[in-house]
């Protein structure tokens, strides 16, 4: 390889070295496997399958929407750093799922975690469901689909706890670091808690309910992203002598698009996890989720309104999808009004939390705490709020669904369990990311070098502008706010609003 | 609520109160709503379901479309305006129809408009149809799905009609005035007409044919931006001493991007109108609805071609809205080769209109009347002219299909029940839209300042900007078409052809 | 038509009037067209029906990912055009694969060529099957949905087929010759080559196997996208006297997003090519698919990095991309672990490829060559190596699949025919297309002229600006790579990393 001018640097042969030496070994088992058996496939599991894969396809999509998203929410100098992360990061836990998180979420094992099934390999009678199921994925026998396809599905989930955390430590955390903690994040913790509530954990056995993960996704990737800000610190000038500096995002257009297209997969994300083709239950999750998230918009568009006089956007758009967190747990259990609250509490909630976020000096660029951790805390226990109670949905004959709700006239008890949840999941994640943070700064350093940081990652990091043809604004940040906020304020451009807007505090 | 510092203004705590209010009215009213019932589904149902949830989920992605479009179609300094608009308008449009509108269309009622299931509330034996079927919603008793997804589907198509109005009055309309337009439209005027035409109003009665609402969603839709445009009177500087001046679209890529998501959204709306899975009426509509659109953008391609040498690539994109448009009345109907003569014409025509629009004077930043009220007419009418006859779809027994047309062999009378519905819709929401913006204008009045509309909404209604990190062209209109014209056209740089093109007169 | 200000040029009013002699003359035989006679459904070709429209909706919106892939990593002055060329172009395929070309490619015929079927008319009793069966496109027998679903399966084929030519062309080639080469190819080329391969041609009987198109559509575009790019030469200043300089795209927001999208489209691609709903195959097909695209990324984000110390946007975007292209021959036959190693030697021969086509200074602007021929070649190779055997799937009875892979235990002999295939698909396209381009080159020009090029070909073939407010970069590319190289290589702003990067020689 005389082709290469620069000394390769001491770990990346070693990395690639791992990788042959998988793929040999790989190579030597390929002719051991076995091809999969037929499939004596009725109608319903087709449809079931086709169904559950169009899902799985939508949720895949919001990669581009959490891509453009974050993206837009960001600085223009970061721009080319946060979009190679939110592509990467979906190859590498598409591997690491696939190799090892999904047998410790979904394999047989204990009530802590699974331990069997790693590389989708083991026996497996799917889509033979219950009593005719017979394998290393009994978690899982109650869906009739094709393991491939229960796996795909959940893959995509892997992947969006993921690229969670992208965004609230985007602007400053070193790429290395990023790619090392995805890979940490869905090869073990995200499976860990994954089994205790979906894969025959503790969790489920107790009780807890999360019906499309807006705790085993949303706040398990929320209290990574916590730990991570937290540990990396607020981006350079973020917070001066002056108090808070708003840094604004650097294209609206793809950031309202990431949100869109979020919503759109959205559907995907609830509607598909009855793993199944219930039309009964399809329908309502699609109506109680359209529902929150329109709600959660409008509680953001009026709140921004009553503090500043003007809607802002990134508020909105933040709203609806705090709205489509809170409903991610309860969206097959509750009734359309409360579908309705649930949102416009979670897009106020959200609008709120931004303001207590910033004023602890922890700096999320894109909102991704307000929206995925403190959205899905709510959602998780307004499942013991508003739940209509058991025997609701057909397709799941052996969980029967939550019990009545609190506020629909059942007993407290199903929210202490929902918050029993929230608080072991809280624990048990914020420790294991803190050390694994930890243990990436000791070893290489978590953030960038406040000279890269400074420059920008998409130079320091990569080489590359996003956009090497578009002249950089003579409105720098520096001069917009500071030089020239006297000029600016007596021509009565109302640029400050901005800041109020952002940090209700 | 401390932290706001500046002083509420009148109208928004009220808008709270109320929002507060009927919260609480409907939390008080929870528990006595009682759980969905279940339902012994077949599986026809199942997939009737999916494909009529799946189709929806795509019409939902047009909002994302719409905004791409309307927004790279303006001006840079009114896109967090544009895209503000369009996210949050759904979100309004789906309270307003779920509470009311989807009754008044819907629900039991007269010839007239539906009074019966507000908020989805009242006996529905869904999925059961026709016989079998007992409750509020009679005019959709021939569709075997959950009530539900009969609800979602066709909220997405009130959320279009909603959304076509957002860019002809883009650029100079206040935010509140287009927030509380779109309520009244979605929860009055739009149902009102659905009701007459598939609702089973007086319309359908009469035999008027609307496929999958080429006159329901984009006529209804294209007079409101009819009239709101004439109310709110062109852009500042659109028609000067020296004729009209072009105003460029801020951003082509994204513009091209919404009609490519428009064209990939049109297939779950015009195939998913069947709502139910008909594999040879799904697969006919798909073929003729991609046909149309082409022929639609190679209309408008051929005809900027001819007329300057050059082929425009925003004719090209609404000439293939257009052919969208035109095909949406009749695809389930008429032939491919049909197909094809509706979509040329149709985009031929969205070419011309742009030129007699502009001729008066009425201004439409994003073509959104060539498309969507001209193409909504035409294709309306061509049903009375190009449907194959009766009897040609089984999954609508009780409606058997449009009379044979009048260019295949049939009477006249078919295009002449068409002609009279165009009339009828047109005068009906003629009036109704004039007279809403004619309050909203006493009461508020419709449009910004020319302050706030020459330094751009973005500033004066949001406080924010959209690319506030790129620096603004100093190629301005002003100097653009004005100083440096001659030097410009010394240069040969053929910059003036745009105007040529897109205002074909 | 007084309004149009600039004589007509000579070859234009022909055109029109070609179309509308076309018209007029369907239109006579419009009454002749009998209405599709009604289908007799089972619940199986309904479910096979909605899975292959919603598979061929997923692709259709590849060209939306195409536009913004191609668009962004093409120059600013150049993004009117690619994008009116990505939008157009799928509107001329429509027609003329409509036309002539499905005919060409599943009419029955010889061995060589179908020649039933032109304008999708003859006997066809789809959605019967097999001895069922009974039409002029006995090569689709086997598919049991309508033929309209079928057709339109089959036409966004041939649509990403035209798309692939048009990235590799770009930012030089005349807007009428890419808009004739494209008819052209739809009409007559692809057609043929997919005659051989999927419509009971001779290959097919030789028993080639490409199960969803590696060779009947990357490959053919990638080689017509070869002698396109050979014949027109590299772009004015790629390979200056100092070596070949780095022209570095425009927008990698919208590039990235163009590449998520083409990763989401994809699963339509392989997963819909059974054309049937098939549980099984779908989410084998799904799950293989995605983890190649995964480990195509990953292997370019490794090489990059490697080789230059930083991951390389728009390497990993093509990276994932040979991943998609490379298993797309053997999707449905190859184990996950074969997917892996297919899409790990996908992406890094993407990488080095580019290298090999940069030091040949066959100037490809989008990496069209390395990710569509390379990756087709060896993706159909692949298929020889790595296929678990025949009896794999259940849904195409008659076509039993390939042989045991050579390197799973089987003969060299699949090996032996795969590379036959590609050797006489590349002879035959290498040829045709060359000849095409050749004639294309003596009557019109294929290159715009220099001044054009240089001014860019939004200006000289559109007159638009896709930016017109946005202030263009003074860092040019000149400026860029000669006088200020050593004041930025004292600054310390690695930007000269690029070029390294791209350019693995």
């Amino acid at each position: 390889m005389r082709q290469f001018h620069q000394p390769p640097i001491g770990w990346q042969p070693i990395l690639l070295l791992t990788v042959a030496i998988w793929l040999v070994w790989n190579g030597a088992v390929l002719s051991a496997e076995s091809p999969p058996a037929p499939i004596s496939a009725s109608l319903q599991v087709t449809v079931d399958t086709i169904w559950v894969l169009l899902c799985a396809m939508l949720v895949f999509f919001m990669n581009a929407g959490f891509a453009m998203l974050e993206t837009g929410f960001c600085q223009r100098k970061n721009a080319v750093n946060i979009l190679t992360k939110n592509l990467i990061v979906f190859g590498v836990v598409s591997i690491c799922f696939w190799a090892v998180g999904f047998a410790l979420m979904f394999g047989d094992g204990n009530a802590i975690v699974g331990h069997s099934g790693f590389f989708l390999r083991g026996l497996d009678l799917s889509p033979l469901t219950n009593e005719q199921y017979s394998g290393v994925f009994d978690s899982l026998a109650w869906v009739g689909i094709p393991l491939e396809a229960k796996f795909f599905f959940q893959l995509v989930f892997a992947g969006a706890a993921a690229t969670i955390v992208s965004g609230a430590v985007a602007e400053r955390i070193s790429f290395l670091v990023f790619f090392t903690f995805s890979a940490i994040l869905s090869l073990v913790i995200y499976p860990i808690v994954g089994h205790w509530i979906w894969g025959g954990g503790f969790l489920q056995i107790m009780g807890f309910q999360d019906f499309a993960g807006a705790t085993v996704v949303h706040s398990v990737g929320g209290w990574a992203a916590l730990t991570g800000t937290w540990m990396l610190g607020p981006r350079a000038g973020r917070y001066g002598p002056h108090g808070a500096e708003v840094i604004p995002g650097h294209n609206l257009a793809i950031a309202t698009l990431g949100g869109l297209i979020l919503w759109f997969g959205w559907f995907g994300f609830n509607a598909g996890s009855s793993m199944a083709a219930d039309p009964a239950a399809a329908s309502r999750i699609i109506l109680t989720t359209n529902l929150s998230a329109s709600t959660g918009a409008i509680a953001a568009a009026i709140i921004s309104w009553l503090a500043t006089s003007k809607p802002d956007l990134s508020m909105i758009i933040n709203g609806a999808l705090a709205g489509l967190v809170s409903i991610t747990a309860g969206c097959a259990y509750v009734s359309p009004t409360s579908a309705i609250i649930i949102g416009f509490a979670g897009g106020m909630s959200a609008v709120f939390a931004a303001g207590v976020f910033n004023r602890l000096q922890i700096d999320d660029p894109v909102g991704a705490l307000p929206v995925h951790l403190v959205g899905g805390i709510w959602g998780t226990l307004a499942v013991g709020l508003f739940s209509v109670g058991p025997n609701l949905n057909s397709w799941h004959t052996e969980v029967s669904g939550p019990a009545l709700g609190f506020l629909i006239g059942g007993s407290i008890k199903p929210v202490l369990i929902q918050l029993a949840g929230v608080l072991i999941v809280a624990t048990f994640v914020g420790i294991s990311t803190l050390f694994t943070w930890f243990m990436l700064r000791l070893v290489v350093g978590l953030r960038v070098s406040p000279h890269s940081e400074s420059i920008g990652l998409d130079l320091s990091e990569h080489g590359l502008q996003a956009y090497p043809e578009f002249s950089q604004s003579s409105l720098s940040l520096n001069t917009l706010f500071h030089s020239d906020r006297n000029t600016l304020e007596q021509t009565n451009i109302p640029i400050f609003s901005q800041s109020q807007q952002r940090e209700v505090q």
